[in-house]
């Protein structure tokens, strides 16, 4: 085997998953040999509803910290959010050699300098089909289809044979910039021996294959060419094809372009300076020139797909954007799925848009997206082609990586070769590979300018204060004989209305009763004074409403 | 036209619109004739992840109550949460006469019981294709399937043809009861003359037609016959057909029945009582004796398809429950859909399952779950096969509305008669039918006991408490000269980690600051000296953070 050295018992191969299996997103993966760490992705995650306030999750660095000595580089398969969102926070921290295509580290560049990390990053440009070393990492990229151009898998050397990790992926053989997912190049990796093969796990739920990026263009092309009004398409900002698809139909029927959303102009800049994107200057108008246009003359590429709060797209279905104003027969293609977690605000900005009276287009009912992530059978197909001697379902949450090892004893592979691991999990590579050992990993909270400063208990804090609302009842009380001095005041949040003046009233009425009757029984002790204060209002609002505020005793001695 | 009075200017008839249009669930709507009302349905809807604390969402019932005179009865299209469950809500206002079927009436009285207001609603059985009369209104019901038995159609006479609501249907014509949707009732309607017609909008985004509920009886019959060890099926506890066919499967296969959850044993029950289930009762053991079965032999059937917290599939993921405790080669069917919202929470439910080494079935992956609620070449063959004059698509969001008025225009319905309505829309309904007024519609928040005293500004205040928190300040100052005599005491809620004390130490420092600074301004008002403290705590959190937490000043004059 090329780069391969013989096995040693000092300096086992491993794997580290600090992300993206088990739970989606925030893909991470350290690949270890001869005691130096490669790491393979660094993304982020989008805060879930259990996670009020919080604008981002990142991977825990702890183990990265840890071995911060060994890190030798980091690689990245795309430029999606996902797997190189993190990579600004991780730099912060280390400087590293980052590899990535082209187009990856264009879109990376950008990021970096808003975070002013630029300089921490190294960037080694890879090409698909070359080989290039990292200390002791031999690596190979694989060209692989996804809904961003320039996608790699990568092929690492080791002492048993081959890791092999696909990034995302699908088996696109006729997308639209001709250059489909290599399946020679995974042939011949296969010939080699892939001794650990570890494939994106996002659809195996999903039967059959996915169709061609290229089955998008006519419909979107028949959309356009009857809209009777303005048009305006909303997708990811990166995804390149779409936004080339779309351009194209607008061409056909004779519209411009305007373009829409801070990150759609990032990502159109990046990709047309790489020749990634043709369209023609001419056919671009900035959006400020709509208002003088015939709508029908106009196609509008905008953002904000996912139902983002203040995006351009849900603007629109609050009729409150400044430059686009949708009306009767206007027509609107939400070109995308929809991310697990953000079907309400999906639906609710697609029941604005129908309220302007414009016309909706989405999958399921009109085929304008196609998937980026390779389906049940295309899985099948890859597993089978590249022959792996272990196997590991990456980049899903749990059930995802379960259909996926059902997939793989499908084809044949044993059961016992098949490992489902999670976040944390350590992989042992040796001719037997098995999980051994465990690492910190988890979520690292970014909050506002905070990283990492709120934690689980902040958040049940969150969690508790939405559901039932706080009490903080402050007292007055005289230092030396403990008499109530002022108060009780009740500041309520949350919990009833504050024209609820009588409910309001009766609390501070028990606050007083409570406070007399320690006094009476001799307690002056604040903790047990709170505890008293507590109890009682607790009782009374559980009585009366059924609720459980956080009661929070304030007794200042005065 | 049987029924009809000539038309009158002085009593039109009227639809008002209190829930089930726009918004999904609540459906409640009243038909308005010679003055009267006919409640049809009294539906409540489940909170979104916007409505922290709140347990159920009642229609607003402002306008029944201004108009409590002229109340004639209420009609249940099914027994549905969203067609029944604000009745009891209803009954605490208002004495009414109740039209339903037997299931529905059934499953109605246990949870009027449970409100104590069984007395209040003066229950009418009814019976498909028997007209009764209520007032001025004349009613033939129709059989519809639906997810639940014993679901019907109303038609209602009017001076100018019929208004024909279907509730929820499908159009199974191989249901397991032997009784499909009527459409030959459905037919004769149409030879009438439909004037009106308001149909379920649930699945118009959907293509194609929803297989029969008979289609899912082969697939479970599988899974428990090929199952190794122990099956779990989650279902709605209100769908006997589906709970039927999971028990004859589980017999098929010569195991006995494990009913779990309170709701799966009331409807149980109920259905039982009436004929609508047949499963012998030596096939039934009780949940406890599980652990002396072999798990072989048993299946268990089980609430908590929608991932709802402490129910007993969520326990069973957590492995918590009591009884059941998953092993690996055990088989958990989650035999439903998932409702818009839940996602998550069944997705967390799917993967904890799995987790505990358990095989999962779950929709699209395996055909274990049919809707209930027809798709759109149904919806358009039943437009077709009305032929109305006016159509109001109801049950569903806007998009789904939206959806099923192009499927109306598909079939040749001109696009001028057909009304999408939203909840509060008043439809006139004449020779020409159209919007006319607007009455108060809305949601009425249960919280605990509490029935509308959580509004939309203790709502706002949970979403902000959970966003970022509440710090509240508390000094007591001198009544005479202002000085400051204790604190100031922070309390922290939800903003930073406790652990931040140089945080919270720099805001307090901040706090005597700003008040040493009034002081030395001769500040004394209260408000300037809450307003100065809110400044700067607001300014050093966003500063520091970037959060931006209530800061609530509580000022004490001692």
């Amino acid at each position: 085997m090329p780069g391969s050295s013989s096995p040693s018992g000092t300096s086992p191969a491993r794997l580290v998953f600090l992300g993206g299996v088990g739970e989606v997103g925030r893909n991470m993966a350290c690949l270890e040999l001869s005691g130096r760490i490669l790491l393979i992705d660094a993304g982020l995650s989008f805060p879930h509803a259990e996670m009020p306030g919080i604008d981002l999750v990142l991977p825990d660095f702890e183990y990265v910290r840890q071995n911060a000595d060994r890190l030798e580089a980091v690689v990245l398969t795309h430029g999606h959010e996902d797997h190189i969102g993190a990579l600004p926070y991780l730099l912060r921290e280390f400087s590293l050699p980052v590899y990535g295509t082209a187009l990856t580290l264009a879109l990376l560049h950008g990021k970096l300098e808003e975070h002013g990390v630029r300089d921490r990053a190294e960037f080694r440009e890879i090409v698909p089909g070359r080989e290039v070393s990292a200390g002791p990492f031999t690596m190979r990229f694989l060209r692989v289809t996804h809904s961003i151009p320039d996608g790699v898998a990568v092929a690492v050397d080791t002492p048993f044979g081959t890791v092999l990790h696909t990034g995302d992926f699908k088996l696109d053989q006729t997308p639209l910039d001709g250059r489909p997912t290599d399946l020679s190049a995974l042939a011949e990796e296969a010939q080699r021996g892939v001794h650990l093969f570890l494939s994106d796990s996002t659809n195996a739920e999903d039967a059959g294959y996915i169709p061609s990026e290229r089955s998008v263009g006519p419909v979107l092309r028949e959309i356009i060419a009857r809209a009777p009004r303005l048009v305006v398409l909303a997708c990811f900002a990166s995804h390149i094809h779409r936004i080339q698809q779309a351009a194209d139909a607008a061409r056909d029927a004779n519209r411009m372009v305007a373009f829409l959303g801070r990150s759609m102009h990032q990502s159109v800049d990046a990709a047309r300076r790489l020749g990634y994107l043709d369209v023609p200057l001419e056919n671009v108008i900035p959006i400020e020139e709509l208002e003088n246009m015939d709508p029908a003359n106009v196609v509008v590429i905008s953002t904000g797909s996912q139902g983002e709060p203040y995006s351009a797209l849900s603007l629109m279905a609050a009729g409150e954007h400044k430059f686009v104003k949708l009306h009767p027969d206007d027509s609107v293609i939400l070109s995308s799925s929809m991310i697990p977690g953000n079907e309400p605000a999906i639906h609710r900005v697609i029941d604005g848009l129908y309220r302007t009276g414009a016309d909706v287009f989405h999958v399921p009912t009109v085929p304008v997206h196609v998937s980026g992530h390779a389906a049940a059978d295309e899985l099948r197909f890859v597993l089978s082609l590249v022959k792996p001697r272990w196997f590991i379902p990456v980049h899903g949450e749990r059930r995802h990586l379960s259909h996926h090892a059902r997939l793989a004893r499908d084809v044949g592979i044993p059961a016992e070769r098949i490992i489902v691991a999670e976040d944390g999990d350590v992989v042992e590579i040796a001719e037997e590979c098995r999980l051994s050992d465990r690492v910190p990993a988890g979520m690292t909270l970014v909050d506002g300018i905070g990283i990492g400063d709120v934690g689980e208990f902040v958040l049940r804090d969150r969690r508790r204060l939405a559901a039932d609302g706080i009490l903080v009842v402050v007292v007055a009380v005289d230092a030396h004989h403990g008499d109530l001095v002022a108060g009780p005041d009740i500041v309520n949040r949350g919990v009833v209305d504050d024209a609820a003046v009588e409910v309001l009233e009766e609390a501070r009425n028990l606050v007083m009763l409570s406070l007399k009757e320690s006094a009476a029984q001799g307690v002056a002790d604040r903790s047990v004074l709170e505890q008293n204060i507590r109890r009682t209002l607790r009782k009374y609002f559980w009585e009366t409403t059924k609720r459980k505020p956080a009661v929070v005793p304030v007794i200042m001695e005065v």
